[in-house]
Order: C-alpha cells, then sequence, then structure tokens
C-alpha cells in the first residue's frame, strides 16, 4: 500500500516570498508548480523545478487564472475555449522549465477559483483536461476525488491520480465543507494523521457524518502556507509509515 | 536557389488588434508568433498558430520582454539567466500552442529589445541560444546575419537560419542604420525588390555604400504593421520568383 | 432645450491604437477617459486629457475593472470594498491627470462590466458612487438612466446626469435589448438621429414597443469605435441642432 | 531640535505581504505608500493609508516603475514626458487614497530605481518634482541630500525635506556605498544611533572617512524588511529622545 504526497510550490513572485517551499519539499513527493499566472514567475518556476527535481519529487504544472492580484481565487468568467487556450499556454511554459532543470512534467493539477469551477461542472472539467492531453497525452491529471474532475478524467482514456484533501471535512455529497462553518478545517495533526489512514484503509472518503464515498486515492493534498504545516505533514507521514503506507510519487 | 519570408504575427492583445495577419500570413512563409509577453495572449496565439498552420507556414516563437506598454521594444536590465527563463517560459508556451494547433514548433525569433541586446553582446546571444536548444535541440534559431546573433549561432551545434531585413539599410559595419537617421527604411517596393535580388545573388549584405558582406541568407524578414506593407511584400514575391529564387520556408 | 453627447475616450493601451479619438473629440462635448486599469495608460490618458481640453469637452474619469485582456466587461467577482477603493484609485488619477493637462475633471462614468453590475444592484451603486463623491463631492456622476445607478444617485446629495444611448434598444423595464437579439443595437444614422430628438422632446426613454418611461435626459452616450460611427453622430448632431437642441456639455 | 522618520509603507500586494507595517508604523512619523506600481494595489493602499492616518503619521506617495516583477528596482528606459505621466497618475491614486481615508497627503518621496536615477540626474529629477507640483505646488518633495533630488528641489520654489538613510554608508562625494561593498549596510543599533545622533549635531552627513557633507536633515530613512528592523528604529528613537531631539514629522 502507497500513496503520494502533493502541495503547491512556487507560489512566490518577484519579491514576494510565499509559504517555505524548502521545508515542505522535504515532505512531500509530488509538488504542483504555479505558471506564472495567479503566481509565480518564469523566475520563480525554474528555482522551483530545480528543486523539486533535486528532491525527486514529482514535477507537476498548477495552472490558475492568470489574476495575480485574486491569487486565481477569483472566478473569471471565460468561454470554455479561452479557459482551454490559458491551460495549453501555462502547461507548455512548465512543461519547458521542467526540461530545462533536468526533469520532466508528469502531472497537472488546476488551481484555485479554474480548479473550483472544473469540479462543479463536467464539461468544463472536459474541456481542461482535454487541453493538456493534447499537449501530451501521458500526463498524469490529479482530479479531486468524488467531483466533476474525477468524471471527466475517468471519461478520458488517460493517466489519473484521486486525490483527497488532508486538512479539509467534507460533506455527505463529497463536497468540501465551507470554510465560513465551523470545522472545515482541521488543524490537529494527530486528528488529520487518524483521519487519513482510516480513509486510505477503507479506500473511501470518510464524511464529516460518518458517511463513507468509496473512491480511488492516489493522492493526500496538503497545505505549507500555515506556520506548523510541515510540522503537521510530518506527523502524517509518521503515522501512514507506521501503519505500513509507504509514501510513493504516483 | 530559394529563400523564406518571416514577419511578425499575433501582436494583438486582449481587445486590441495590430496588424493584418491574415493578409500577411497569405504570403509569408514562416511567422515569428508573438509569446504572450510583449504581445499576444493565449487567445490571440491559439488563433495565430491554427491560421498559420492552415497556411502551412513555419510556426516560429517570438519571444520578447514582459513590457507590454512597452511592446518589449525597452531594453530592460535582467540577467542573463533571467532572460535565459523568461525564454524558456514563452518557448514552452508556444510549443504547446504550436501542438494543440496540430503542428509542430520549427524556429524561435527574438523580439525587439531582447533582440537588439543580445545582437550587440555575444555572451547574452549564447545565453538566450542556450535556452532554446536546452528545450528542444531541434528548433531553427532565426539569426540576424553579421551580428553577435549569428556567431553565437554558428559556435553551436544546431540549426539556424541567416536573415536580412527586406526593408532596412546596413552600414558598412552590417548592423542596421539607425531609424532616427534618412533613408534607414525603404518604402519603395521596386527598390526593394531589386535590392534583395541583388544581396540574394550575391549571398551578401549590400550596405548602404555598396560595400558587399558576406553572409547566408536563408530568410527575409518582412512588415505588415504599415499600410501598404503587404503589397510590397507581393511585389518583392514577384521579383523573386521572376528571377527563379523559390520562396520555401527554411 | 440642451444636451451632451458623452463618449469613451482613451482606450488605446501601449503600442496598441483604439477607436479614432481625435475625430470623435472633434463631435462630442464630454470625454470619459478611461484610467489605465481596463484600457489606458498613463501616456494615453495624458495625451487624451490634454486633447479632451483643448476641445473644451467636459473632462471624466471612466473607471472599470483591471483587466486588460477582458477590456473591463468581464465581471471579477470583487466585494464591494474593494470594489470602492478600485474607484477611488483610478479616479484620483484621472483627477490629477486632468490637472496636469490644465483642466478639472467633472464627471465620472463606470465602464463595462462595472457598470452593468452596478446598474443593476442599487447597493453595489450606492457603494460605488459614495467612493465617488468621498474623493470630491462635488464631481458629476453619470448614470444610465431608469437603472440602479440612477435610483443611487438620486438618493445621495449630488450632482448626476442622466443618460441614454444613442444606438441601443431598449426593453420595457428599461434595460437594454441584450446584443445577441436582433435590434439591439441602430445602425441607421436617420433613425438614432429621428429616435433620440424624440425621446428628448418627451423627456422620456421609448422602448423596442413603443412604452415610454419618463427620465431625466442630460446626456447622450455615443460610440466611436466602429467605421461611420462619427458619421452616425454628426447626423445626430445635425439633427438635434435642427430641432433647436443645443449640444452642450452638461 | 525636531527630525522626522520616514519609512517605505504598503509594499505588499494581493496575496503577498512584505514587511511588517503595523509594527513599523508605531515607530516612523511618516509614510512613503506604494503606489500600485511597482508594489501595493488599491485596497493595500486603503488598508495603508487608514492605518497611517490613525497613528497620525505624514501620509505620503511613493511613486516607482510600473515593474512589479523587479519591485521598481529595474531602471526603465522611458523618455522624461513619460516618467512623469506615471507620476503623475501614481501621485493621483495616493492623493485621493488619502482623501478617502479622512487624511490629506504630505509628501512624495520616489522609489528605487526612478530615485536612484533621479538623484543622478538634475534634468530628469526636475521633471519628477515638476510633475508632482502640477498635480499639487503645496506638497512635501522629500529629496535624498547631497545628490541632484536636493539640488532640484532647492531650485524650485516649493516645501522639501532633506533626508539622509539611517543604515547606510556614505562616500565622500555623499553618494551611498554600493551595497556590494563591505560596510555599506550598518546594522549594529547603537552604531546606527550614535552615528545619525552625530549627523543631526553637526548638520552634516558624515561619511565613511569621516568627511562632513553640510545639508539639511529633515527626516531619516529607516527600513522595516528585514528580522530586527523595528528594534533597530526603537533603539534609534530613543538615543534621538534621550539627547533631547524630537521626533515629528517634517
Amino acid at each position: 500500500m502507497k500513496v503520494d504526497l502533493n502541495a503547491d510550490i512556487g507560489e512566490s513572485f518577484g519579491p514576494w516570498v510565499m509559504g517555505d517551499d524548502a521545508a515542505l519539499m522535504e515532505v512531500i513527493t509530488s509538488a504542483n508548480i504555479a505558471c506564472g499566472a495567479h503566481a509565480g514567475d518564469p523566475d520563480v518556476m525554474a528555482a522551483s523545478m530545480a528543486r523539486a527535481q533535486s528532491h525527486n519529487l514529482g514535477l507537476g504544472a498548477h495552472p490558475g487564472f492568470a489574476d495575480r492580484q485574486g491569487f486565481g481565487r477569483r472566478r473569471i468568467p471565460m468561454a470554455p475555449s479561452e479557459i482551454a487556450n490559458m491551460i495549453t499556454y501555462q502547461l507548455g511554459a512548465a512543461i519547458a522549465m521542467a526540461r530545462a532543470a533536468g526533469g520532466t512534467l508528469r502531472h497537472v493539477k488546476l488551481h484555485g477559483a479554474l480548479s473550483n469551477m472544473a469540479a462543479e461542472d463536467l464539461t468544463l472539467a472536459r474541456h481542461c483536461y482535454e487541453a493538456v492531453l493534447k499537449v501530451d497525452p501521458d500526463l498524469i491529471l490529479v482530479a479531486q476525488s468524488a467531483t466533476a474532475l474525477e468524471e471527466a478524467a475517468r471519461a478520458l482514456d488517460c493517466n489519473w491520480a484521486g486525490e483527497i484533501f488532508a486538512d479539509r471535512a467534507y460533506n455527505d455529497d463529497g463536497t468540501l465543507v465551507s470554510r465560513a462553518e465551523l470545522g472545515a478545517v482541521l488543524h490537529d495533526p494527530g486528528e488529520i494523521a487518524t483521519r487519513i489512514t482510516e480513509m486510505l484503509r477503507e479506500g473511501a472518503i470518510i464524511t464529516r457524518s460518518g458517511k463513507r464515498i468509496a473512491c480511488r486515492i492516489d493522492t493526500i493534498c496538503v497545505h505549507g502556507d500555515t506556520p506548523g504545516a510541515v510540522k503537521t505533514v510530518r506527523a502524517l507521514r509518521d503515522a501512514l509509515t507506521a501503519e505500513g503506507i509507504a509514501l510513493e510519487r504516483f
């Protein structure tokens, strides 16, 4: 039994630093690297790709809306073809950056509002994923389990990885509990580790009410932008290892 | 005997149109497509790649400084490694865009101030070209003849194409006559056609004073952004054809 | 009897030209000048302010979403306070630019998606207008008649101008007929002139079905971005003058 | 005897935080607030103006090149008139933001490469300052002592404040020792406090070699972007107060 740990990397920009990427890259197995649109720039990308490659992490593109001020978290109304062009552009940049760093881009994970929109809209999800596969049909699509992203990935003849979140509570329909609600985000490292281990053993998302939603779990999304985040990830790694679950990139 | 005609394409942006690309693509053989930094955006790139591909033009990337307001014509002070990252980024985007349009990127030509700086600085030219070849060693570098760009291309084990300008006068050292000087830009279609035909026959740049600078001429740069530009290119095509010089992408 | 003709001005950006501002400024009485966010830049603004001032036009700010690629036509989800800050910022820039050109900013008109959103949402309209008046309580708010913009302007103790569109058909509820529908945009100069003259005489919007919606009409919005646009405005001016309606800035 | 302490404020952008502005604003008397070009955005500006106003700090504009990735530290080649337009634009935004926060903009200090360029070039300095005074002739120009900025300010009939740096060593010609040299930046709070107190008493810059350059010292520039920075400023305040030098905005 094995699982991957993925995190968003390379979200600094010009003079502005975000997160402690160096520490985070010590504990994850796959890096979703921002593509210079919602965050990152060519220099940040180059440095992030090089460091991820030196840690032997899975190199991934993390495309998002070209909206730095909103950090790709605002839903920009665009036609599906425009969204596809935007993804193609950022993905190409990431592929070249990975190559320049001596590596190969392996996966793609959508960012922020783009991901949220596609998770709710099968047609959009399909447009996004088809744009990716047109550039390189071997890329692995990281799809949030129990959403339109998973449904779109399943329908395409492609490589994909089912993803759950380490620190987010789930509703009974498989969606994430809104951050506006109490208990939406888990903070206790022990609770996080126990819950994720259980989900992996059962091959299912365990919702807030205790309901099980069977799904493929290939990778766990962790975050590095809060103090203590890296410590939480370490605790999760230790718990998984203790349960005999190997940490390997998907 | 044969030669290529290249022009800058895809320099519109969002709601703003630049040039009559549709007409220009009827008369050239290679398209240098802006990469969304000094001009262009993912939608303009996608449309430009698709149209260029449908005309069977050579697809090229045209990277420049990420300076839309200055249209990539201002010299932005950046370290060579930063310039390399910038080129890698834009080149990757162009490769993906070409692929999404069902084509393959074949060449790279630097834009504006970036090209001017590299034409004067062998170290910078080499950095730029090495960045390109690291992403894809088969790409053809379009190098302005008799400049550091040509010198850098010759020194690398790579494909390259020597380029002259259809409508610009040359100094005796092979540099272009400054636009500030009278006679820097040629406007008469007949004069342009005669001069270029002569250069091709002699395999040399003919300077303003009549001096010959022997060089490889694989492609002629033409412009489409002035009224009458397409007509001038047509006249040049006719003159070349009449002289038995075939128009083919390099 | 008198009326003002307003048009959007200064929507070029860097190397990209939009519209024939020089011709348009010959025939209008008030200029809504883009503020460097959805369009324009400091140089375009400076030139536009100077030219508008030399024609003795009413100088206005035309703030919009900071979204050049989408030309301010995409609805960017922002909190009302964020929208207020955005307007304050752009308005301040316009006031300074008007002053540097030897003039004084007189009015403000919202652009594109920002205007459309506020026209439908009284709370947002009020937030926008309060942001304007906080900077300068003497500014004239140009409010689309029979919308939440007018309602918000009326509720504030301020100067405002009611606006109708020269070339757009109206629904019976006072909203504009969607551009997706046939007949949404009027093209015939004669028809436009007749219709506007009638509206001015009656002090009412005349809808597509012939219904009258009484409203204050201080200014007529005309466009300059289509071929023949300036000619249409000239025809409108002639018709109004012939009817004894003076053309004066509000 | 009294002096002002100024610092750059509001250099965060969208999701990215820079510096500990809240702590810094406790210890300074004037805030140079970034204008949304090299750093800041309308929301950051609004929050910075409000906080500075609530601390009764002098509100200032801190315009710089519109180059976020380079943080306004790259010399962008622009015509003097273009630089003037850029300053006018940003200054106007700052004036409106100050007003919206219930305050009044009092001073202007140029940022980064723009300041460095103008400090070396009297013509450019004059262009910059004339642009400021055209918008509001009462604004106070913060001019680096013993540079072209001071010379330009003196030549204009205007309010200006002479500025020295708390933590930078000076060459005998009054320029700052290059950061590339050892000892360019002072780190020891005690040494900084002693040196500044001495300069204030003597009314002169004391260079690295001990030379005195007589100049007006109205304000001392302090920085907040390094750990321990605020502590250093507190030490400086204490030392100045102990010497009977009052801390008051200029």
